[in-house]
């Protein structure tokens, strides 16, 4: 059967629904954004979503054109096609997401969580093409990952496997509590949230100067650390080594599972660059097993952060 | 093309190379074993194995009724077909022993580490059975793991995946030296020797009274510290729980990578039954994220200990 040009991607965010249609060279050709909350139920959401689709639908040449629709949404659970118990969303329960859009637009739609459509974007038009052993990385309010072995994303046996932001980096008694009722996931470290949560830290219990320190804490993000680390900020820069020192180890850990060619690491604070990847890298040749040692890559995704998501979700509907 | 009746394993330990002809019940219908040391060189090695290999090819009715030979081996590389640098074989770098054996035996030979062959032979004939995604746990002198996601061993990059031993489980600078030359490993502390470790410490550092204190501390087992705990030793009892909840909280952790139905345990120190299996059951529902809770089961090997190693390489034999 002929493929048809285009796919649409959905990136399913807290605030914001952004759809693109997407050609197989990766270019967003057209795309329409939706504010995630306020539609009441998911019924009306998908509804106004269809609605919002129409015009952008037509422009490509309307809906013969397009091939499937894929959708990544945090807790979507790829096995069923819903978001399960997403607590930033407002629909409670188990929502049949994929499903609901599949009858309303008459396209195959599957569905998974936004770090694995991420992988799945990479593996596609991104870094990780060609590749059949990788881990993908996720950096934001979070620490999200999709693990790809034998060049299939790995489900498990529930559709909610690779939670590596849930790995326990830190069993002291001192460990830093996690959004996930537990302690010292190294989520609640290496995330743009767990940077945040460092500085503060750090700020309380040291006496060093940094310009952190003229940002009202309510305000404090993951990027002031890493400007002021490249402006020279010691402490900043300290933020920065003490960050990608954890992640290399929990890598350096994470390899001994599926022995990847590469970690592809996305989100905010990878616009640090090497002020992240330098520690990141030390500290995985460090740690890492000598078995794998000098094996994988640690890279940075090659895909633009505002589409990348987008492309991430379009990726998963060439699969159908 | 039509089956033939029998594979042969090769269970290849340090000490003792076991091999066993297979029938598609799980059935070892003939058996021999070879000194793994004292042949000189591998190739006099696999030379003297085929000559103590035919008495028993010949009791199934010649080599025209076997299918193929799997080698479950140390540092066995399932894409090579090579034990590669084993520090507990005499042979050093790479030695192609699978292709050494299809030569030498004109039938196809598969190789793969001990506790990737463990995972095999539970899939095919133990209690994995039908099982698409579980993680095989080998305790003995190491801590080996074979893991199986979609139905498929994890190989990784480089045929070495699956060092679920070398995780760090401590990270604290009182943490115990590692075989592998790094600390904290789960292996130095929930493997048959981590356990002996155990006691050894504790006997130090405690005045409880034991009977673990009667044995020469050169001479102590762990299989004299499950005894000891079954009878009710306090201290041993203690070793038993020690060693249940680090291996319950390290598996807490694994399921993160790729929410298996099951982890498999095997090994001597499983013997010990719920001495050992409560408390790592009770670790693992207490540290697991709560999307997995309640959905992995521990449980331990079905396989016959003695011949567990044999069926499980030449559960290899029947995938050729």
């Amino acid at each position: 059967m002929e493929r048809k040009p285009y796919v649409i991607g959905l990136d399913l965010g807290g605030t914001n629904s952004v759809f693109g249609i997407v050609d197989g060279k990766a270019n967003v050709v057209a795309s329409v954004s939706v504010k995630t909350k306020g539609h009441g139920t998911a019924e009306q959401y998908v509804a106004d979503c269809c609605e919002a689709l129409k015009p952008i639908i037509e422009q490509v040449g309307g809906i013969d054109k397009i091939q499937a629709m894929g959708i990544g949404a945090p807790n979507g659970n790829y096995y069923s096609g819903s978001v399960e118990n997403a607590p930033n969303l407002e629909w409670p329960g188990i929502v049949p997401l994929a499903k609901m859009f599949e009858e309303r637009l008459g396209l195959p739609v599957a569905l998974t969580n936004d770090a694995n459509a991420a992988a799945i974007g990479e593996m596609t038009y991104g870094v990780a093409k060609g590749m059949k052993n990788f881990i993908m990385i996720t950096l934001g309010t979070g620490l999200g990952s999709g693990i790809v072995v034998n060049g299939q994303l790995v489900y498990g046996c529930d559709g909610f496997a690779g939670e590596l932001g849930h790995v326990v980096i830190d069993r002291g008694e001192h460990a830093r509590e996690c959004g996930c009722g537990r302690k010292g996931c190294i989520e609640a470290y290496c995330s743009a949230t767990g940077m945040v949560r460092t500085a503060l830290e750090w700020m309380a219990i040291r006496n060093t100067p940094s310009t952190l320190r003229d940002i009202p804490t309510g305000e404090l993000e993951a990027k002031d650390i890493s400007i002021a680390a490249s402006q020279g900020d010691k402490l900043a820069k300290e933020i920065m080594d003490y960050t990608g020192e954890l992640l290399g180890k929990a890598c350096a850990d994470f390899a001994n599972f599926c022995s990847p060619e590469a970690f592809v690491f996305f989100g905010g604070p990878t616009k640090a660059g090497d002020l992240l990847m330098e520690p990141v890298r030390k500290a995985y040749d460090e740690n890492v097993l000598f078995n794998y040692k000098g094996k994988a890559k640690l890279i940075i995704s090659g895909l633009d952060g505002a589409s990348a998501a987008v492309l991430g979700a379009s990726a998963l509907g060439w699969e159908l």
